[in-house]
């Protein structure tokens, strides 16, 4: 990878996704988000609700990755642990924030409830605010680190607030072929070592009873994506097939 | 966690699923089918098709969990390569799989088609087979980790012909209550305090308008699941609310 790549990773938080009683609808909104910005998520990790794991996990990533990510469990009940793993990663205390307190605050509830409310003013001491129209759980950055909602609107709240420093945007291509992959592995190949600084995927499906292939390219150079599509396209007329829902993103 | 408790690490292996191309339909699935065997995923890793960091991951997972579980990247072609790191990993060489290699050359196909076919019939040395109804790409296992397919049907093609060893089974149940967690975290934290061999987990959601939140309990022991369902649905008539949509699996 060159100089100009900006990674991340996303630490997906919870439970309820290790055990399957929630599907994560979160990993592609980011990864879709960040790319746009010209931020590659390179790795994500799904981790359950335990301090230690959860420290670990954001320790081992801010150190190997530019920006690292993480969804869930920034309520206010036992088992939100997000905000308090951050603080003992970054060896800070949690602290009251004034801005989310005084947020907290100005809707009135009883006082069992509103001291409840006020355990999401505690943020790890030096990070700052990510704005959030929904009036849901507080998110916050500190360094390299974004700690975000799980529940997926509230996420969708939050990130598009936040701005990253990217690299050269990715951007992919696609076309499909009525051919199984054994067909067009070898053509493949050889046009994938042709050009090694685009990623050739090959995605096969069946759709009707007929086998199918989606072929993807990714990379930083339009030109080079074109010829490569173009690439694609003649090997598959080369095949006697026609090539099939050609996009460009 | 006791000593009867068997654990399991899934790695999701896929450019396309890290650049939310493609959203993973497996995990859930893998978490599903695994935990009614008593064998329970603590990790998930969704990483990119690059030999060194699938090797890493393999030979990390293997040594800390029972079992590991990969989704992805058994086709034939380039971006293929879970199989050849997944020997890497072991430090045994890729062979051909006779019973593979006859299977494939059942169904006739000019030579080269062929040849690129026969490449799914390499495995690492000492793999046994996953038997797979759809004659799709084949999936292997090697002491304790599971190559699969990453396209779901065919996964879940292969997914029940394995046999898990596994512990105690986790059951869960739940209840719903139309409250902001706020309202209730301070009860929940202390049911949770008397239960500690089970987790509780708290869900909020927003619908039509209305703030609820389904509580969930996970265990092992049904009698302690029903107590503490009993205490969670008292703790929300004596909120003067309702308990909801009550379930147990």
């Amino acid at each position: 990878m060159g100089s100009d790549v900006v990674t991340a990773c996303v630490l997906i938080i919870g439970n309820e996704i290790l055990s399957g009683r929630t599907q994560d609808a979160n990993l592609r909104y980011i990864a879709t988000t960040l790319g746009a910005q010209g931020v590659r998520v390179m790795e994500a990790r799904v981790i359950p609700d335990v301090h230690e794991v959860i420290i670990d996990s954001l320790n081992d990533s801010r150190a190997n990755y530019d920006y690292v990510l993480t969804t869930g469990g920034i309520g206010p009940t036992h088992d939100d642990i997000t905000a308090e793993c951050v603080a003992r990663a970054f060896g800070v205390p949690l602290v009251m924030s004034p801005e989310i307190e005084s947020r907290i605050r100005s809707r009135p509830a009883p006082e069992d409830v509103m001291a409840n409310r006020l355990l999401m003013a505690r943020i790890p001491q030096g990070a700052t605010l990510i704005e959030n129209s929904t009036g849901g759980p507080q998110g916050f950055a500190i360094e390299n680190v974004y700690v975000m909602a799980g529940i997926p609107a509230v996420l969708q709240a939050m990130l598009p607030n936040v701005e990253f420093t990217g690299g050269a945007v990715v951007r992919s291509c696609s076309v499909t072929v009525y051919l199984g992959e054994s067909n067009i592995s070898e053509d493949l190949k050889e046009i994938q070592d042709r050009v090694p600084e685009v990623d050739i995927g090959s995605y096969p499906f069946v759709k009707q009873n007929r086998y199918g292939t989606t072929l993807v390219v990714r990379g930083t150079d339009d030109e080079v994506l074109e010829s490569t599509l173009e690439s694609l396209k003649n090997m598959i007329v080369a095949h006697g097939e026609t090539p099939y829902d050609i996009t460009f993103e």
